[in-house]
């Protein structure tokens, strides 16, 4: 893996051959590896292949090109549902509609979701990783049929690699990293810290591009800005509770 | 990393054995390959290996005695306090500090997690994930000094192995996958997909040691309650409040 990681990059253009169902189980059983609270292996996986269902998700995720292109789409989910329904069927009563369940779930989904990227990237298959399931859920759950203590969570486009987009940049280490206690930035470091990836020609172009100052303004101005991501914590929030998992 | 992940098993026990910091950071850096929101790597990790700050950290844990005895304890947080550093020394606005940020945050955050997870067991390193970070966040905020917009997630102990446990079960893939649209489970397909896990050996004396009926009952009523999940959701979402992530 070490030598995969090294050279991983998000893939968004896949060429048209398909990804065997074989393989796709092969991954999806292996990633189940990954250890989860008490083992219940508190997600699920839904499996999109069809065209049609792929052109409903595709508004869900701003129509970003490779969700309709891919062979596959994995949305994959916190669920509590079937846990709580082994319990019931087993004379126990489960009390998971609530918040902290959710981020357990959450994080077992979450763990999950990122073994079988590392896995489907070291057998050669492209991965786009799509942020935008958190944005509108709620159409999601409508899709695909979600029930009540299921909650989408990250969604996966994945196929054959048609497409070798360069290596983007990282942060370094000291910027990640904190020794025992965290250490909180001054504008020296952030100047430090910050310098390499701003000064990179790409990021200046992007910079240009969206006519703004700063790379930062970019961002907190046109990429996430705090009007959207206000408006959205609230529908975020509002899904949450009519899925069971907030009062 | 097939090999790695097919014979994974959380360690708890570990060599009295260093991990070297030239070893640590060769992971943490790999690890950061992970794909993030916007390239913003909202994470950060906080390093343990002094004595008596695995010491303070122990009951944040319920002193589970892996948290002293590892060679290295990691804590893992979303971070959006560093990028929104950058952005005011840069002349643009953050607007952060609101959920569907805690959201974005604690996904980059489990994201990178799982990589590192699975990078320290292919290079033979043992790693126990800690779900209790999130019972009892305050305490490892104060112990750690962690500032507004910035949240612990996850904690990995990390170290030699010195036990090999034996691999624990799991559900058959058709538990965890759905075609196309979600289907729910009926009686009969939980006695399917839950029976082989009930009637493992390990499973019923576990059942029997805790006097219940069935194992759903000791997860329900004895491991993870309604009373407890909870309380411990109106911790978590005050402590989000504090750390500026809720209104």
């Amino acid at each position: 893996m070490t030598d995969s990681i090294k050279t991983r990059r998000s893939i968004r253009k896949y060429k048209a051959k398909e990804v065997d169902n074989s393989l796709l189980d092969q991954l999806l059983e292996l990633a189940a590896r990954t250890q989860t609270m008490g083992n219940l292996q508190l997600y699920s996986v839904v499996v999109t292949r069809d065209a049609e269902m792929k052109q409903r998700l595709a508004p869900c995720h701003f129509n970003q090109p490779m969700v309709v292109q891919a062979p596959v789409v994995l949305t994959i989910c916190a669920d509590f549902n079937r846990t709580s329904q082994w319990c019931r069927q087993r004379r126990a009563e489960p009390g998971y509609d609530n918040f902290l369940s959710f981020i357990n779930a959450a994080s077992d989904a979450l763990l999950y979701t990122q073994t079988l990227c590392n896995l489907a990237e070291e057998a050669g298959l492209g991965v786009c990783y799509l942020g935008t399931t958190v944005y509108q859920p709620q159409q999601i759950i409508d899709i695909l049929k979600l029930p009540r203590l299921v909650m989408p969570i990250a969604t996966l486009t994945i196929g054959w690699p048609d497409e070798q987009p360069v290596l983007s940049d990282r942060l370094p280490l000291e910027a990640i990293v904190h020794r025992e206690t965290y250490s909180d930035y001054d504008a020296a470091d952030i100047d430090c810290l910050y310098g390499p990836k701003e000064s990179l020609p790409e990021n200046q172009h992007f910079v240009e591009f969206n006519h703004k100052e700063t790379l930062a303004q970019v961002f907190a101005e046109i990429r996430y800005t705090r009007k959207d991501n206000e408006a959205l914590s609230g529908v975020f929030l509002d899904t949450l509770r009519r899925q069971g998992f907030l009062d």
